[in-house]
């Protein structure tokens, strides 16, 4: 039997939700917090896992689940209703968190150099959004991701709209976009700005190159000017119908469609 | 000056609470609710409005809506923060809210006929998808939406995610959905079932024809079997990354991306 927390004031417990809620106290702690059945079984796919807590209640439920975790953890708490309740970050618990070690990401500049279909991302600020452009991306096989000005890719909300794709697909932060876009092009790739202004060239009638980066803007302000210059084509989705009406996330996908076509 | 409601039990209130909060209210009044300044205005362009309540900050802050809405609107009501607050079903209401006049959709059929490029939605039961694929599809150029078993159209979560275009794009409802495909076949329609499953064709190695259908099912169960048995095809999108990762709002974005291509 593991050992029982019941107080919301325990350590293990503090630094769990501590890592949940800053992005600062996952950096200076490297670690992340996730959770549930499925978020916490992806993770321990990718990463260590520091500390499993569990309910009773989802040891009944996901029992295959927790023993899982419970081989992948380094720690192993059960915890009572209302502790679950200050880990819960979610309208419906399930009563199972980890808290995971995040990934060492200072080779992976040089996987995504390997790669031949990239995206880079800037300033896109909304956790959601950044979880469900990484999951597109993955699932479309785009090989990697540089991400500028975005927000902590370990946000509970980012990891939890990834569905894991956030720890498998090879993701590297960058200061200065366009001079990271300037090596890409020194290493034979085309660089490309996604953007709705009807000046830019039809994806669909673009040569888009063998290696190829293209650039997704935030949600509202797009690729910003500085980064669409430094970038050898401005390319933007073509529509017959009414343009404002494609939202950003959208167009993202099909950008990212038309990259692997 | 107009009429100033300060009651949260004025039967204008309730009505409109009705109806924003029932499909059966919206159906047996023929009346459905919307809010905030641009979703009025853009409600207000494809039907009439039958009643408009705004507050005195909204009067200052949205004055060009508040005056085409005041236009456009059979009875106008300023209302207090109170009886605001009882409309309001946002985080941040604007303190604009109309109670708009449902569309007669009994001609759409025939207006879909007409069309080359449509999709059939089937089962969608969450209204912020279903308003997302009809505003997906209207950008794309999609000609029409053939509805079985969604949720309300006039849900105000369904038009919220819309932006308009359930109101613009015309759809129509039908009972029996394999019926009605079986009657866009007789008319020279190519008729596709989209699912995930491996077996079906790759939609880019397809021939879709001139006029096309395509199905989009539900996001957990897919289109039905009876249903897909019903069409000429069963089309994919061709992933090459992790299949279980794209979600099918993101799926269905692909493949009307494909058929209007």
């Amino acid at each position: 039997m593991h050992e029982l927390i019941t107080s919301k004031a325990n350590e293990k417990i503090k630094l769990a939700v501590r890592v949940r809620d800053s992005a600062k106290a996952r950096r200076e702690e490297g670690l992340f917090f996730t959770e549930g059945a499925r978020l916490c079984v992806d993770a321990a796919g990718s990463v260590p896992v520091k500390t499993l807590f569990y309910t009773e209640k989802a040891a009944e439920k996901y029992r295959d689940e927790v023993a899982f975790l419970t081989e992948k953890s380094e720690e192993v708490y059960l915890v009572s209703g209302a502790a679950a309740d200050r880990l819960s970050d979610t309208f419906s618990p399930q009563g199972i968190f980890c808290v995971c070690k995040t990934l060492d990401k200072s080779d992976n500049i040089g996987i995504i150099y390997s790669k031949s279909k990239l995206i880079a991302l800037e300033n896109i600020q909304d956790p959601a959004n950044l979880g469900a452009v990484i999951r597109t991306a993955e699932a479309l096989g785009v090989g990697g991701a540089v991400l500028c000005g975005c927000c902590d890719v370990y946000n509970p909300k980012a990891q939890r709209a990834a569905m894991g794709s956030l720890l498998r697909l090879p993701t590297a932060t960058v200061d200065d976009l366009p001079q990271a876009l300037a090596e890409f092009a020194e290493r034979g790739f085309t660089t490309l700005a996604s953007t709705p202004d009807a000046s830019a060239d039809d994806i669909t009638k673009t040569d888009l190159g063998v290696k190829t980066i293209c650039v997704i803007g935030n949600e509202g302000n797009g690729v910003t000017d500085l980064t669409a210059q430094s970038c050898a084509k401005r390319v933007r989705v073509p529509m017959g119908g009414r343009a404002e009406s494609l939202n950003a996330s959208m167009a993202a996908a099909i950008i990212m469609w038309e990259l692997m076509r």
